[in-house]
């Protein structure tokens, strides 16, 4: 099998499938060995169900034997985030009000990832309600980070990131609302994307024009990130909301795009908006002197986000007091105090504090757009802190300075957020304990494409040997 | 110049200036002399500026002979709704806190219709600020209906129909919020389009996801409407949420649509929902039949839509609060009552009745889907009631039914708003009285040219002799 194993990238997994080099059930034992080897101490994948997996991949390859038309996905191991209904799996938003549920449909983007050929294995652990950055809740425990397990993987999609990091899976979707798929990634050390508001439609939604959360791939690498975004972006009719591009656009190969000359605007605190900690700046600073040695045009500068802050925390109450309010009120002992103290939040919001939370968001859009005629990428921060300790709801402190709440702490993440932008984080250095630190790449809305070829340039650059 | 006149179809005048048969020059005065004639009976363009207009034809003429490109409207006389911005020109809103401001940049689709080389006239007049079926305010007074001007010719495009009706003007285009592109179409004997939520972008928004009122084409038939929406259609960088699809694919002539088998789905009062007056009734059974005798297969159903009436009148309410809220705190006296009262109303809303109303909106938008599912088109009136008489402020009974208030005889326009789905006004018939009546044409979102091509075989079977 030509040294193929579940460390390989999952596009040359799809490709040893597909080619016959391996067979699905071949290579979801590999994948069965390794979750059985780090799962148990992890605790990334939840719902695990092997003899499901393993009679989904034999119809996988019987489908291939009999010359069936294949998926881009044909025979990879999957496990969904265990906030997407998964059709017939256990599906229990990390709520104990859900602990036993059953999910009788997919969720479009799961829907998307079954008819592309995924053998699902089991669902990927996740916050109560993917709500906050660090994933634990009382129905299966805390995620731990694969580099050092004594350390947060980070939230919401930090089972997908960890169960990727570690092998278990080559490829893992998940949702963002804060940094819920780009937070996780950084303490992981793997890649994930926010895509562009619309790039890739969710149903169902009790709110269409729900605007802060958005689905999206993680991946070990661009490359593979991009494959499978190439299988959930795209219309639907079911989501009338959608940006119009076909998710094939993504499936050819990525070029990465040249670094010299492009137009990089840096900034490590978006001017002073943010805490970060001294070794996060540091890999920043470090990724930019790499990305101008390389010949990029990097200023520092940073748009003006200063209304963002109370533009998402108005949008998160209020779409949290939504969904979850009557929950809240049947179930009132059943809920962690930080969400219940969001849904609180948002129930004594006014009409006229959401038309001003929009209308924030449409200022923040427009200088994003004016932003982005002067400058290709954004860089800054992914998270502003390390993977903070396992024990911890969120970190404290950053440089000794103390975060006021659980939100404080994710600025780096949820200022994108509220733009509507495509942001990538990437990894790109490590602390002196040697935990990941991801750099975040923001592009203009709607050019997803472009940011996966400036972050796969800004990838092999700085997997290249440091000058 | 073979018998072109102002009453010519707005692609025939297109086509005689381009040919050269007829100057911008020339065809300008055409109209103005029948802006001499009708307008000051009518009131249907406001800020009249003959010289300007001799002015910018005589550019265009010069560009047409100096062999530049010519867009789509070269030379077409055009007059912009007063709630669009149309740089250096008086644009009032309807409103005496504007009456002397002079716009300083042009509404996106107003740059649009500019680059298509249309030669502006003046504007359109309208009610305060767009709200309201009526088209009347204290800056510019009353617009009369052409047909007869003891009547409403609607609104809010109530200048723009009438204009368009009355031969003053080739195109028009206009906004539509709970009805304002279909109802004057329907009183005036023309044909106004509302397109699916997002087909035409506007900028600036005051919030981006505004998701009830659209900008739009109207034309004197379905054709010419045609040529207007592919001018105004389509993505632009300024409107991230606007559908992908290029105007340009409304620009191929229209080949009307079978009307063999075609699924009508037909409801004179959406099951009850609507109070409507017995011979606008009559003429929606009437064209109903004509379908039926043409090969369609009608039947008469209607989706379940319920919710709309709260939910249209909740985002409503927001929608003014949050835009002409702080105005109103400025300027207490400068406000019709009915709009101050609906102002007021927004200001008791809470967050949750927002979230109410949208995740009501998801709803229908799904009733909607699925109902398309089994019906190629809706079909029900455009207004529930024949132009009233211009005294009133709205139609105070219906079939001698009390109206509650100035937004309930509006339903059927309204109802179909809150689906975010695309729906035409065409001629249909008249009274008894010799007044228009027009039907409206519902599609599932996203149809547009469907739609277009279904109502252009229905205007070809209506304008055929009567069996």
């Amino acid at each position: 099998m030509s040294g193929l194993t579940v460390d390989s990238t999952a596009r040359a997994q799809a490709a040893a499938v597909r080619s016959g080099e391996i067979s699905a059930a071949e290579l979801l034992e590999l994948h069965l060995d390794r979750i059985e080897e780090r799962n148990p101490e992890l605790n990334a994948i939840v719902s695990l169900d092997a003899e499901r997996a393993r009679a989904a991949a034999a119809v996988a390859d019987q489908a291939q034997a009999s010359g069936e038309e294949l998926g881009p996905l044909h025979g990879l191991p999957f496990a969904v985030k265990d906030t997407h209904a998964l059709a017939g799996w256990r599906t229990t938003y990390g709520s104990p009000i859900f602990a036993e549920s059953v999910a009788d449909r997919d969720d479009l983007l799961v829907e998307r990832i079954r008819h592309a050929g995924a053998v699902f294995v089991g669902k990927t652990n996740v916050p109560e309600f993917a709500a906050g950055s660090h994933t634990f809740n009382t129905v299966f425990g805390v995620t731990r980070n694969p580099v050092d397990p004594t350390r947060s993987a980070g939230g919401s999609s930090g089972g997908a990131a960890c169960a990727l990091a570690s092998g278990m899976v080559p490829l893992a979707e998940g949702s963002d609302m804060g940094g819920s798929l780009r937070n996780p990634a950084s303490f992981c050390g793997v890649v994930g994307m926010r895509p562009s508001l619309g790039r890739v439609p969710e149903w169902p939604l009790y709110n269409q024009w729900e605007s802060t959360s958005v689905g999206g791939p993680m991946a070990r690498n661009v490359g593979d990130l991009a494959l499978l975004l190439s299988v959930i972006a795209g219309p639907d009719p079911r989501a009338p909301q959608a940006l119009g591009d076909p998710g094939s656009s993504f499936a050819p190969p990525l070029h990465p795009a040249s670094l010299a000359g492009l137009r990089v605007a840096c900034s490590v605190d978006l001017s002073g908006a943010l805490v970060v900690d001294h070794e996060v700046a540091a890999v920043v600073r470090a990724s930019a002197t790499r990305l101008s040695d390389a010949g990029a045009a990097v200023v520092e500068t940073a748009p003006d986000l200063s209304l963002a802050d109370d533009t998402f925390r108005t949008l998160r109450a209020w779409h949290f007091q939504a969904k979850l309010g009557r929950l809240l009120a049947e179930h009132p002992t059943l809920f962690k105090p930080s969400l219940e103290a969001n849904i609180r939040a948002g129930e004594s919001l006014t009409g006229a504090d959401v038309a001003r939370a929009y209308a924030q968001r449409t200022a923040l859009s427009e200088t994003m757009r004016l932003f982005f005629g002067d400058h290709d990428v954004l860089l800054l921060p992914t998270s502003q802190v390390p993977p903070f300790p396992v024990e911890q709801e969120f970190p404290e402190t950053i440089n000794g300075q103390e975060m006021p709440d659980y939100l404080a702490w994710m600025r780096s993440a949820y200022f994108i957020t509220v733009t509507g932008c495509p942001a990538i984080s990437i990894p790109a250095g490590r602390t002196s304990d040697g935990l990941p630190v991801g750099i975040q790449l923001v592009a203009r809305h709607g050019a997803d494409r472009r940011l996966l070829e400036v972050a796969a340039a800004v990838e092999a650059l700085l997997a290249s040997s440091t000058p």
